[in-house]
């Protein structure tokens, strides 16, 4: 019997595989932990979803809603239990431009936070639609890495486009994470 | 402020790095999930004290016991949860030579399973002592193998040499997990 | 325009992907270094023939040919250039079990090396046939171990099963390099 | 005896390690694959010094001779060997924001090349001086990513500051390469 899967909690496979299975007999149980392609534009497509989620509980609920749906999505999607996330976000200025704590991250989403007082909340803008188009995708086998714009349509209809850096690692649960986020507005010359 | 560790939980580092701290003006956050050779070394104790703890806990207080402390080890020690360990005990035989399953794993510890027949308990064999002695060890980054002797020493101090491969990898919570444990008696020509 | 590839030499691609494509208009340009379950079976099957032809060479053509032979062996499928090669070879003995350096590699296939004088070579014992059945397969993203049996058939016709664990990595070119090998005889109770 | 090093050529370790060592019985041969953060910030540096040699030989000896330095720059610094770089340059416009060639990453650098027609070269823009500064290092084990500023001053003394993140992998020969780049201005509100 084969058994193929990234990530089958133990709970599972322990119905799945027989104990005592004769393995080497058969075909061999295959673990794979690569990251795959359709995991990347998955991640991409969640980020996206959970951005336009915001927006839409900031406008109907309030920004205490927001945050906490915020909170919600970094500790889901985000490393920073790992010890840093080296995070870039597309608005943020000097000093306080780079974002490698949750609070910074938090700040930035959803503003109300004395500490980052530049930050008004990029989350909370009405943002109605988000799309990412990669240029790259570098799968390094254990963690992929996109390089690409995301286009993000305000309330108005326009659109405005980020060119956005992204590395992804999967956690023992076998769940991809942002580890890295560089977002910047497009050079205009 | 410059906060170096390997795996500091999100908590902690909530009460370390200042909120909104102007990172790039003063030392960077270093984060660094590389694995020591210290933690190798660490890892192969713990196995090695574990082993004899499940022995003595078997001569003192019985084999359900000495069952309920060899979960607590597999658990915390070995990878199962992340899909199957490849392991190949030192004393199994075909067609159950392979232990890629927990309950495989356990079996041959503490033995009282009727699906693995010949198991009788490797860790209830008395066992008094337990060195690794490395010829090499090859540390990948994220990833360490190492490869060596195990001595073991009986209740009789009789010590029971064999050849020993580990693959050990970090686990979210930055713990050695054993992925890949291949035991064998040495070649006797 | 897609550029699908594990690892496509920069010459070739120069080729492929017209200068200034502008890549994220269309579709992303995709590498992905993951190792696939294929990539381990045709790197088995490899290891495989290639005992079987240090065989074959040996009794056609000599000692000198053979080790001519499993020198290019030893430096295409093996890691040695790494640093150090985890092996410990099936029939080796103390204090020269384990097999961390090409010479010692070399000498354990061939033998005629003084400085390991309990080694005839292993390769040169009329091995006809090879064959790799795998209990598990465990691919780590940018590594892959693989725990099993190895048949090799000799000239009598008699089959000599093992135990063997290989964990393989990618080099820079692509190609699977064995940087574990741990070979046991069964044990037999 | 112990031999440490992240990468020796194997010429050298066959000096370094007698033929059959009898390692199991004295210190462990250890490799060590992780990047240090020693080599992050001097992968940096040389990144540094190369952009501003790059200026100074188009300003001493003309754009051709830059050009000629560019390559060996990009062909040492950087991955593209690997199938692509994520590299998103500090001025560069759609549809070529993305340089994910090694024709595009040398037109960003020396310009000159007609399928890449907005390029002026910009490490031909008289820079003298370069100097990273890290908001945050995170070593993945065999990989690390930096995030912080680049300051790069002009003949004018003025300064340029970029947000930059960079990662780095180690090669075969155990040298750091560049394969994710994200370069912008900051954003000024």
């Amino acid at each position: 019997m084969s058994i193929r899967q990234s990530f089958i909690p133990a709970a599972i496979l322990a119905v799945l595989l027989p104990a005592g299975a004769a393995l080497a007999q058969s075909a061999p149980t295959v673990v794979n932990q690569s990251i795959a392609e359709s995991d990347v534009l998955g991640a991409q497509k969640a980020w996206c979803e959970a951005l336009v989620n915001i927006s839409r509980t900031g406008e109907t609920q309030g920004q205490a809603a927001a945050k906490a749906l915020a909170e919600k999505v970094i500790d889901a999607a985000y490393g920073y239990q790992m010890g840093a996330v080296l995070f870039k976000p597309t608005l943020t200025v000097a000093p306080q431009t780079f974002r490698t704590t949750r609070a910074g991250a938090l700040a930035y989403f959803v503003g109300g936070d004395q500490a980052f007082p530049k930050d008004n909340g990029f989350a909370l803008k009405g943002w109605t639609k988000c799309e990412a188009k990669n240029s790259a995708i570098f799968i390094a086998g254990d963690s992929a890495t996109t390089m690409g714009n995301v286009m993000i349509t305000g309330k108005d209809g326009k659109v405005t486009t980020v060119d956005k850096t992204w590395k992804f690692v999967k956690d023992d649960a076998g769940k991809l994470r942002i580890v890295v986020h560089h977002s910047s507005l497009p050079f205009t010359g």
